[in-house]
C-alpha cells in the first residue's frame, strides 16, 4: 500500500487549519504537520474533549484533535510575546515546546477518567503519552527528543515545561476558552489573548506582568465557575457515573467468560488487566490502544441495550436514551441510613444480588482541587522587578476562598425512586 | 426497567438548551420536551451534520441533535414574527409546525448520502422521516397528525409548510449558520435574524419584505459558497467517495460470506437489500434502522483496517489515518485516455482484478443543483402589495448566474500516482 | 415650520433599530417611538456615555442614546420574562416601565460628573431627568404619569422600580455589556441573557433564581473589574480632573468679566450660578440645558488653546491633544511634604499665584463605592422559596471583600516634573 | 509649556491599544506612536468615519482615529504574510508603509465629503492629506519622506502603494469591517483575515492566491450591500444634503455681513474661499484646518437653530431634531413638472425667494461607482504562476453586473408635503 506509507509524495503541506475559536491556525514547523497527520495524533479526532458533557450541552461535540491544534497556537503566541520581551528561546526550543504541547495529551483514551477506572485502571493518561511520544521519537529518529526532555521537566529552561504544564499553560487557556466557547457558557470566556500578551519570565518562572491582574483574577473566577457549571455538572456526573457502571458489568460478565459485543482492541483491554509494565514490554499494547476511541464504548453499549443481563442492559439502555439517574448534590455528607434504605428498595425492586446494587446506587465525593493554590502558584511581576504570588497581588480575591478544596457530597440512584426517596 | 419506561417521575422538565450558536434555546411546547426526550430524536446526537467534513474542518464535529434544535429555535422566532404582522397562527398550528422542523431530519441515517448510496439504496432521508413521525405518531395517539399534514405538504396554510421545507426554511437557515459556525468559515454566515424579522405572507405563500432584499441576496451568496467551500470541499468529496467504497466492498465481501466485523443492525442492512416496503411490512426494521449511528461505520471501519482483503484494509486504513486520495477538480470532463491509463497503473500496481479498480479510481460530476431558481422561488413583497421574484426584483443578483446548475468533474485516484498522473 | 412641527405626517413610524450589542432592538410601544424622536432625548446622541475614556480606549465613542435604547431592550425582555413566570404587568405598566428605563438618564448633561461640578453645581442629573419627564408629560397629556410614579418608587409595585434602578436593574445590565463592548475589555462582558432569563418576583421583590447564581458571581466581578480597569483608569481620571480645571478657569475668567468663547447656552451655565429651584422657576433654563452637549465643551476648550490666560490655554491644549498630567495611584495617602514640594516646584515654573496651584495639582480619593453590598442586595430565590442574599448564598463570594469600600488616592501634576518629582 | 512640549520626559511608551474590532493592536515602531500622539493625528478622534450615518445606525459613532490605527494594524498583518512568502520588504520600508497607511486619511474634515463641497471647495481630502505628511515631514526631519513617496505613488516597488492605496488596501479592508461592526449591519463583515493571509506579489504586482477567492467574491458583494445599506442609506444621504444646504446657507449670510456664530476656524474656512494654493502659501491656514472637527460644525448648528433667518433656522431644527426631510428614490430620473409642483408649492408654504427654493427641494444622483473594475482590478494568482482578473477568475461573479456603474436618483422635499407630493 504504497500511497498509505509514502509520505514523500505530499508536496504541499497543509499550513492553516480553520478554528471556529482563534480563526485561522498557521502550523508553525514542518515536522509539526508530519506529527499531525500522524495516525496516533488523528486518532484524536475521535475523542470527545468532554466525554459525556455534550447530554448537557449539546454544542460541546468538540474533540481532543482541535484542543490540541488550539493549546499549540496559543503555544506560537506566547513564544513570540517571550521573545520579543528578549526571553532567549532557539528556533529548536521554539519547536520542541511545540511539539510538547501538541503531544500533551495524545495518550488520553476515550471518556478519559472513565477509562482510567473502568479500562486501563492505574494508568495516567500522562503515563501513556510518554509512552506514544517516546514511540514517535523512535520513529521520526530522535526529533522528539528535546520535547520529551521539557514534558518531563528535565530540561534546564524550567519555564518552557511551565508553558505547557503549569496553573497557567497554554493547556488550560486552550480547553476552558475552547470549552466555553462549544457548551455556550459564554460566562467561562477568558481573556487568553492578553493573559498571553502579559506573560513574561523571571528567574527561569514563567510570570505575568503586573498589568494583566485582572485577567488572572478574571481567568480563575471563569475556572471556577466551569468547574461547577460544566466540569462537575450533576448531569455529566451521573451520566459518567453510568458509564463506570456499564464497563464495569461488561468486564465482570467477559470474566464469566459471557458472549459480550465489543470491537477486538476493547475487548482485549477489558478481558485482561493491564499494567504500565505490559505497555512497555509488549509494543503491541500500545497499538491496540491506539485503536480505542469514543466510537469503541458507544457502538458497544448501544449493542448492549439488547443483552440479557438484566444489569448490563438496563444501564445501556439509559445512558443511549439519555434516560439518566436521580443525582441529589450536597456540600456534606448524606444520611448513611436513608442511602441504605435506597439500596435495599432498589435490590428489592430490580431482584439484585448483593454486590449488584452498587451498579444503580453510588455515593461520591466530587471534588474542585484544581483551586489549591500552592506551591507552584502563579507569580506577578512588578514593576519594580519584584514577584508576587497572585493571591497576595489581588485586592480582590480572597486567598482562603481561592485555595479552598470545595467538596460537595453526591447519590445517584435510579429515577424512578425520586419522589418516594425525597421523603425519606 | 420502570426507571425508562416511567416518563411521569420527570418533575421539572427541561425547559431552556444552551446554544452556542444562539444562546438560550427555549422549548416552546410541553410536548416537544418529549419528542426531545424519545429515543428516536437522541439518536441524532451520534450523527454528525457533516459527515466526513471534519476532516477538512476539525470544529465541524456538531451533530443532527444541534441542528434539529437550532431550526425549531429559528421557527419559533419566524412564528412569532408572523403572528405580530397579524398571521393567524393557532397554539396548535403553532406546535405542529415546530413539531415537524424538530423531525424533518429524523430519518438521516449515518454520513447521509453515503448511507443512501452504499446502506439503504434508493431511499431517501425523508421518506424514513415520515416513518419514524408515523410510529411516533401512534406511540403518541396522534398527537403528530397535524405536524404530518403539515410536513406533507397536505395542510391547507401552504406556508406553514414552507417554513419547514422551502429555499427559505427555517432548515437552511439554520444549518448555513450552524455550519458556517462551527466551521470556522465566517464567510458563510448569514443574517438569520434579520431575515426572519422580514418573513410575512402574502396570498398564502410565505415571503420577503422588499427591505429585506440585501440580506436574501447575501443568504443566496453565503449559500453558494458554502457550497463551494465545505460542502462540496475537495477532500470532504474524496473521503466521502472513499467511504461509499469501503462500505461497498464491505457488502460485496459479506455476499461472499466472509466475516466482517460490525454491529449487529449495522451488518443487518449491509447483509440485506432493505426496501422502503420492507421498512413498511416489518416494524423492527426501523428499530434497527433506529440503533444506527457514526460509531457503527467508524468502529467497523477502524476494524476493517486489519482484515485480510486487500481492498478493505487498504480503504479502511486511508480512511482513518486520513490519508487520502488525490482528488482532481475541472469544469469539464477529463479526458478518456488519461484515466484509462490511471486505472491501468493502480490495477497493476495493486494487482486488482477487472472489477476492483472503482474501488480506487472513480470519476465524479458535482453539481451545485440548490441554486436552480425555479418554482418555488423566494418572493421579496413590495410596500405595494406586489410580489416579485428575488431574481427579479435584485439588481445585483444576475439570474442566468445563479441559476445554473454549475457542474465540476471530479477525478479521484491514490496519491502516490499524483506527479505521474499530472504529466500523463 | 410645518413639517418639523407636523408628527401627524409621519406614516411608517421605525420599528426597529439596528444595535451593534443586540443586533435588532424592537421599539415596543407607538409612544415609545414618539419619545425616541423627542429633542430632548434626540440630545442624548451628542453625549458620550464615557466622556473622555475614549481617550484611554478609543472604540468607547458610544454615547447616552445609544445606552437608553439598550437598556429599553433589555427591559422588554426582563417584562416577557416574568410575564412568562405568572408576574401580573399590565400593558399599562409595561408602557410606563419602558418609558421610566428610557428617560432615566435624560437628564445628563454633558460628561456628566464634569458638569455636575463645574456647571450647575449640586443639581444631579436624576433631578434634571425628573425635570425632563415633567416637561414631557405635560407636552404628552400626562401620558407620562404612571412611569414618573415607578421612577420616583411611589407605584405600589416595587418591583418595577427595581427594574428601573436597583443592584440589578436593566441600566447596570446594559452598560456594563456596552461599555465592555465599545471599549474592547471583552473581560467585563456579562451574561445579561442568563440574568435576565433567570429574573423573578417574590414578595414584591425583584429576585434572581438560584441557577442563576453562577452569572450573578460572574457579573459582581465583572462590574467590579470593569471599574478599576474602565471607569476610574488612571488615564480617564486624569482628564476628567484636567476637564473640571479648564472649566473652573473659564468661569473664573467670566466672572472677571474676560471675552470667553462659548456658545451661548454653555456661557450661561458658566456665568450664572443655576439652582434647582432656577429650573423650576423659569422654563427656559431646561430649555438652554437641552441644548448642551460634549460638542458645547470640546468646540469651546478648542477655542481656548488660543487664549491669552496661560492657565486656561495650557489646559486646553493638554486635553485637545491628548498631552495628559502624570497620575500616581496608591491605597494610602500621599506623603503631605512632597505634594508640598510639587505644588511649590509648579508654582514657580509657571510663575503661578497661589490660589492657581490647584488648577496643576491635585489630590483625590477614587472610591468604587458602587459595590457597599447593604440594605438593597441581590436576592437569590431558592426552589423552596426562600430568599438569600447573594452573598450568603454564594460559595465562592467572600461577602467582606464585596462589600468593601476601596479607595485609592491619586495625585495629579505636569507630566514635565515625573522623573524629579518621583525621586522626592 | 515644558509638559506638553517635552515629548523626551514620556518614558513608557504606549505599546498597546484596545481595539473593539481586532482585539489589542500592537504599535509596530518607535516613530508611530510619536505620530499617534501628534496633534494633528488626535485631531482624527472628533471626526466621525461615518458623519451623520449614526442617524440611522446609532452605533455608528467610531470615527477617524480608530479607522486609522485599525488599517495600520491589518497592514502590519499584511507585512508578516509578504514577507514568511519570501516577499522582500525591509524594516524602512515596513516602517513607511505602516505610516503611509496611518496617515492616508489624516486630511479629512468633518463630515468629509460635506465640507469639500461646502467649506474648501475643490480640494481633496487626499491633498490636505499630503500636505499634513509634508509638514510632518519637516517637523521629524525627513522621517515620513520614504512614505510620502509609497503614499504618492512614486516608489520603484508599486505593491507597497497598493497596500496603501488599491481595490484591496488595507484602508478598505478596515473601513469595511469596522464599519459593519459599529453599524450593527453584520452582513457586511468581511473576512479581512483570510484576504490577508491569501496576498502575495507577483511582477510587483500586489495578488490574491487563487484559494482566496470566495473570500474575494464575498468582499465584492458585502462592498456592494454597504454601499446601498449604509454608505447611501436613503437617511444618511438625507441628514448630509441637508448638513451641505445649511452651510451653504451660512456661508451666504456671512456674505452679506449677517452675524452668525462659529468658531474662528469654522469662520475663517466658511468666509474666504480657500484655494489649495491658500494652504501652501500660508502655513497657518492649514494650522487652522487641524482645528476643525465635527464639533464646530454641530455646535455652530445647534446655535443657529435660534437664528432670525428662516431658512438657516429651519434647517439646522431639522438636523439637531432628526427631524429629516422626505426622501424619494427611483432607479430612473424623476418627472419634471412635478419636481417643479413641489417646488413652487415649498415657495408658496414658505414665502421663499426664487434662489431660496433649492435649500428645500433637490434633486440628486446616486452613484455607486466604485465598483468600476478597470485597469486596477484585483488579481488572482494561480498555482501555475498564471495571474486572472478576479471577474475572469471567477464563475460567481458576472463581470457587467459588478462592473456597472450604478446610478439612482433621488429626490429631497419637506417632509409635511409628503402625501400630497405622492398623489401628483
Amino acid at each position: 500500500m504504497r500511497f498509505i506509507v509514502n509520505k514523500s509524495n505530499i508536496v504541499n503541506k497543509l499550513k492553516i487549519i480553520n478554528d471556529p475559536v482563534y480563526g485561522f491556525v498557521k502550523i508553525p514547523f514542518d515536522f509539526i504537520y508530519d506529527l499531525l497527520q500522524h495516525p496516533y495524533f488523528q486518532r484524536l479526532r475521535g475523542i470527545k474533549q468532554l466525554g459525556l458533557t455534550s447530554l448537557v450541552y449539546p454544542g460541546a461535540t468538540h474533540n481532543r484533535f482541535q484542543h490540541a491544534v488550539g493549546a499549540m497556537h496559543l503555544m506560537s503566541q506566547a513564544v513570540a510575546v517571550l521573545q520579543s520581551k528578549g526571553i532567549k528561546i532557539s528556533e529548536k526550543e521554539s519547536e520542541a515546546v511545540h511539539i510538547a504541547i501538541l503531544l500533551h495529551d495524545i495518550g488520553h483514551g476515550p471518556f478519559s477518567h472513565v477509562l482510567e477506572h473502568a479500562v486501563v485502571e492505574g494508568i495516567s493518561h500522562e503515563e501513556i503519552s510518554i509512552l506514544f511520544m517516546e514511540r514517535l521519537n523512535e520513529e521520526f529518529n530522535g526529533k522528539l527528543s528535546l520535547a520529551l526532555e521539557i514534558f518531563k521537566d528535565n530540561y534546564s529552561k524550567k519555564f518552557l515545561h511551565q508553558l505547557v504544564s503549569s496553573q497557567l499553560d497554554m493547556d488550560r487557556l486552550d480547553y476552558l476558552r475552547r470549552d466555553s466557547f462549544f457548551s455556550g457558557v459564554t460566562e467561562g470566556v477568558i481573556g487568553s489573548d492578553r493573559i498571553i500578551k502579559m506573560l513574561h519570565v523571571s528567574g527561569d518562572q514563567l510570570v505575568v506582568e503586573s498589568k494583566g491582574i485582572y485577567s488572572i483574577e478574571k481567568f480563575l473566577i471563569a475556572r471556577r465557575l466551569m468547574y461547577w457549571q460544566v466540569y462537575l455538572h450533576k448531569t455529566a456526573v451521573v451520566a459518567e457515573n453510568m458509564l463506570v457502571n456499564v464497563l464495569r458489568r461488561a468486564k465482570y460478565l467477559l470474566k464469566k467468560n459471557e458472549d459480550i459485543f465489543g470491537t477486538p482492541h476493547l475487548l482485549f483491554f477489558m478481558k485482561h488487566e493491564i499494567s504500565l509494565d505490559s505497555f512497555i514490554r509488549d509494543e503491541s499494547v500500545l497499538q491496540k490502544f491506539a485503536m480505542l476511541d469514543d466510537c469503541d464504548i458507544m457502538s458497544a453499549i448501544k449493542v448492549w441495550t439488547l443483552h440479557d443481563d438484566f444489569v448490563l442492559s438496563t444501564l445501556s439502555k439509559a445512558i443511549i436514551n439519555r434516560d439518566l439517574m436521580k443525582i441529589e448534590l450536597r456540600n456534606d455528607a448524606f444520611d448513611v441510613e436513608r442511602s441504605s434504605k435506597i439500596k435495599k428498595r432498589i435490590q428489592e425492586e430490580y431482584s439484585l444480588k448483593e454486590d449488584e446494587i452498587d451498579f444503580f446506587v453510588n455515593e461520591k465525593v466530587l471534588e474542585n482541587h484544581t483551586y489549591t493554590l500552592t506551591g507552584e502558584n502563579i507569580n506577578i511581576l512588578f514593576s519594580d522587578g519584584t514577584l508576587k504570588d497572585v493571591s497576595e497581588a489581588s485586592d480582590i480575591l480572597n486567598h482562603d476562598v481561592l485555595g479552598k478544596n470545595v467538596k460537595k457530597s453526591v447519590l445517584i440512584y435510579p429515577k424512578f425512586l425520586k419522589d418516594w426517596a425525597q421523603n425519606l
